[in-house]
């Protein structure tokens, strides 16, 4: 079941470009985030690839401010808006929906290990009773191998029945995709849209009546990824997943935030756009120029157009 | 090696108290922040076990404004100020500098995982130089079970020579005593102060020259504790740490922040000392009768003075 006015189809968690005194570049983030919504790649902006837990509050405000001020669609936006304080999420989130937002991705709270289902359900329930507006939509970002914190069968049944037309989806970024096809089988019919964590999922994902995916490499492949979803029932569907996996496979080999930007910068020849925040850090030589060959080797530029060589 | 006007001794992560809507208490907050300093239990405000990072910014900066507003003596606060965001740290370490706090309790940034020392060094010493302030006494906190990010013996090697005078101790929560006794042994010569992360580690740790202890349970076991500390080259300090940790068993043979709260709730009767933030959760009925049971055999009552019963 697909609710109309959803939000579906490819989206990517934006890369956050900095100044390399680890201010935001604003008018990078403006020019990146228009580049992916042209090339039909909606903006997950303060997902994990975003370096969003390494941005404060009001940044993450700003961020989402300077880009509506820029004529960028909200309607085009799911920010990441679960923090670890609930305080902070009902802020971030209140803010996202009031912007009109399609939706917002929120991770678990991601401090303490080991909560139980009830706290977390705590946690979604009372931000969306403070939010209180009918126009959220919530979708819930499973990414145990980061978090820490993961997101149970159990836990989504609890809040879709609590929280029905409000509790929208997931992004499933467990890498498992046996846990993706149980959420596809016992909650997409429900009308609970499921996104593949990253784009090697997406084919399977739409064969299984799945939303599309919310992948790190639409950064870098928008165009491609958007085509397969576009084209998913197409003859070639299956070589198109296979070339969209070899470009993922060339970033995976690398810390992948540090080699998208890389990339970026070399691309654009704007050394700056590698920079990243602490704890993160760019890549080493050595990892620069087999990326350099490796995307060579695969005839490879960040987001040409689908065609383009 | 121990330098002059240093904060030493046992220190606490004071407790956050909520209302029952999740605001925080700030009457219990100071309340109970002047029964620890009383009892000459420092304050270690915004810990792990203070639910730190389910509190804002803004509720920290506001929570240390307001026990300095209560004329609670600055001198004997430690707040935590590390979180993942580095512009956050800046903030909340610049206010703690700013208010004349002992020094600062700092989590690395822990929503990456595996990251490196290199990203962990730049985090810290773009802290410490955009803070720029020679007061600044930087604590690091190594806590590896909950945060899985660590502090490593080379990083705090390059630390200390890079900021000598600034980085001045550490908190291990590792749980494990051959780290903390490494560190005892490779780095308090050099005015490193080694506090142990909970006080089943105090008598050892003193007897190899360190700092103290931060630990959860000088929240309910104040007087106790310091007084080990205050004398821990008597006869009779054997003993002393073996109560000390005969309490210690019956709060962590449970949820420890919730069971420290359930103690203070019952002893205050006050129902509401009980409340967590999401994602944490109270005690069951089962375990906060097992509680009473356990603290009523050890004739223990929360922070009563040492010899009363």
């Amino acid at each position: 079941m697909a609710i109309p006015h959803r939000i579906r189809g490819v989206l990517s968690p934006v890369l956050t470009p900095f100044n390399s005194d680890y201010s935001i570049s604003e008018p990078r983030f403006v020019a990146h985030c228009r580049t992916l919504v042209d090339l039909d790649v909606g903006l997950a902006v303060f997902g994990t690839n975003s370096e969003a837990n390494s941005l404060s509050v009001p940044e993450k405000r700003r961020l989402l401010d300077v880009l509506i001020d820029a004529g960028i669609p909200p309607a085009r936006m799911m920010p990441g808006t679960g923090c670890c304080s609930i305080s902070d999420s009902i802020e971030l989130t209140r803010h996202a929906v009031g912007a009109g937002c399609a939706g917002v991705l929120m991770l678990p709270p991601f401090y303490y290990k080991g909560v139980g289902d009830e706290g977390l359900y705590r946690n979604f329930a009372t931000i969306i009773e403070a939010v209180a507006d009918p126009r959220l939509q919530v979708y819930l970002y499973h990414i145990p191998p980061v978090s820490q914190v993961g997101i149970s069968y159990a836990l989504i049944e609890r809040l879709l029945k609590d929280f029905p037309g409000t509790v929208a989806g997931i992004k499933d970024s467990s890498g498992d995709w046996n846990n993706t096809l149980g959420m596809l089988e016992q909650f997409q019919p429900h009308g609970f849209d499921v996104f593949a964590g990253s784009e090697p999922f997406l084919l399977q994902t739409m064969r299984h009546g799945g939303a599309g995916c919310i992948t790190a490499t639409g950064n870098v492949n928008a165009a491609a990824i958007a085509h397969l979803h576009a084209s998913w029932q197409a003859e070639d569907a299956d070589s198109q997943q296979a070339a969209l996996n070899a470009v993922r496979a060339a970033f995976q080999r690398l810390p992948m935030i540090p080699a998208m930007k890389a990339a970026i910068a070399l691309q654009q020849d704007d050394p700056e756009w590698a920079v990243l925040r602490p704890p993160l850090v760019e890549l080493t030589p050595d990892q620069a120029r087999q990326l350099k060959e490796d995307l060579a080797a695969l005839r490879f530029t960040p987001n040409a157009a689908v065609g383009a060589v």
